[in-house]
């Protein structure tokens, strides 16, 4: 496979083009008519977007809430979800299910139908999720932001990856607790971020109050970080036809994150700027509005009209490539 | 897995029933609102649902196919399509998605969203679709069927097993004709339908149009067959709340596929009761009702208060159980 997962939706737009419509593109595809509609597909294979042997509860968990992080972004408000799963023979598919349940219920979206299939070799599912429009809101995209707009991310990013880094070294939660590890002999406080980290890895939350909230502001432009910082804001920023100034201070690793880096060998910026999986939304508003209710919600940059990314550090000024996790290229991440 | 599929989702919707709404059920789900759509998500997955090796453009039309017969069953009016795909490695994925955007573009489905992934280790597809209500037409479910009303088929079954049982057996398509294995030293009467058959298997047809003609009836239950006219019928009657009297002769296999059958070594019964990937509509229509336009449809039996199903061959009845290809246990067709 010598395409990019970004390079193969290139290829089928153009190939699309030719017959019409062109709704690919967006978070979340919008149906027409006069009941609005936004429906978004995932998917998650064992070994590829989660660990092998994780608890299969939480597999089912974590497949929706990922969904549903995709309907965040759109402003949507969740109503429906569809199931396919591919179970290796032996593997407990009521556990897997319940799990789903279990997170329907939680986000209050319908399980409308599925289809279950045996003869996988790993675990594979995938999902559809409906959303609404929201009461009084409009939908996000990618394409809103414009020059002059500040941008915001709505929380953190880089600990999912260092809890996917911290599981690939051994890491294991028991319960409330972490396992780790013997060779990482670390105080306290780095134990608990560690777990934080593992965490937020395998349970992401889908920020469905900030999109809801951000849906309801006269303009918008959000997308929701799941292949890395770096890569998404490129995807907002091509959508947009602009470019950013990103402050590199507001994205830098913080000194947790920079300490279990170090423990492992890698760069900090490679956590925060291209792990991935954090499953916030990075959005873009007018200078001039306020800012989200939400706390976590913090400034990293302004959208401007010169093409391309730049982290801007005091004086100096590094172009950011679009480098981030990439599905297709061989399902590896960027590791030490 | 001990859970055969109609366990296992019997077994969801118990749980789902603790939660509220239960939705599943039906061939496609029915998102409610003022513009009504219908909803439907299936999966392929090379080497359970169709050969490995199969040319990848073909893999991709089953695909959009298969998932349209849903829709079909429905009485909808195709509108979107969704695609997730786990590719392996090396696999020719704009071969596949051209397929699919080819089968798009002819039954006019806009291809509006999906996902792809590296790192599977065989192909699997899943594929989400939305139809829209026909106008003046109200949904087919397969919980209409009333006692007195009869039993209809879209077309014929068992030739799409059949050719599955060829293609396991060695048979391939060239072009427009096929290769069979020397040992099948049959005449060429024989060897056209065995191409028909694997032609069946590997392109299967929507019966869309057949779908909206029952929509704007006053009353029609519906499903497809996909796993088996036997437990596809059990199915229905199930929702309904009914059982069925089938005609011995109008559900037998015709002499070909006997003549293939007895080749084999199978029973032209297992091709034609239980065979499944028909794809043909299998309805109830009210006693009185006209015959619908599409010539192929044909009588095949009676709805009766009385549940279960029974083969009625002159004097003798015999009970007919569900028995027929399940998905979920261990992946195997009735085989010889």
């Amino acid at each position: 496979m010598s395409d990019g997962e970004d390079r193969l939706v290139d290829w089928l737009r153009r190939r699309l083009r030719r017959s019409g419509e062109d709704l690919l593109g967006d978070d979340a595809a919008l149906l027409g008519g006069s009941t609005p509609w936004a429906i978004s597909v995932d998917q998650q294979i064992e070994g590829v977007h989660f660990p092998a042997g994780l608890d299969p509860g939480a597999v089912g968990r974590r497949l929706v809430a990922v969904c549903l992080s995709d309907l965040a972004a759109s402003g949507a408000e969740p109503a429906y979800a569809f199931l396919t799963v591919a179970l290796p023979g032996d593997y407990p598919a009521r556990r897997l299910l319940d799990g789903v349940v279990t997170a329907c219920e939680r986000y209050r979206v319908t399980l409308a139908g599925g289809d279950t299939a045996g003869g996988g070799s790993r675990l594979a599912c995938s999902m559809t999720v409906v959303g609404r429009r929201r009461p009084r809101g409009s939908w996000l995209a990618r394409s809103n932001a414009r020059p002059g707009d500040r941008l915001w991310l709505g929380g953190t990013v880089g600990e999912s990856a260092l809890g996917r880094h911290l599981l690939a070294a051994g890491a294991r939660l028991e319960g409330r607790s972490i396992h780790l590890p013997e060779r990482f002999g670390l105080a306290e406080r780095w134990r608990r971020l560690a777990r934080r980290a593992v965490r937020r890895h395998l349970q992401p939350e889908p920020q469905l109050e900030l999109g809801g909230e951000l849906a309801r502001r006269r303009r918008c432009a959000a997308i929701d970080v799941s292949d890395g910082l770096a890569l998404d804001l490129h995807r907002l920023c091509r959508a947009s036809g602009v470019g950013a100034e990103l402050d590199r201070q507001a994205v830098a690793a913080p000194a947790g994150l920079e300490r279990w880096a170090a423990e492992l060998g890698i760069s900090g910026d490679a956590l925060t700027l291209s792990g991935g999986e954090d499953y916030v939304l990075l959005f873009a508003l007018p200078a001039g509005a306020r800012a989200p209710r939400a706390a976590a919600c913090r400034r990293i940059g302004t959208v401007s009209a010169r093409p391309g990314v730049r982290l801007l550090d005091g004086e100096e000024t590094i172009a950011l490539s679009p480098r981030g996790w990439d599905h297709l290229n061989g399902g590896s991440r960027p590791g030490p």
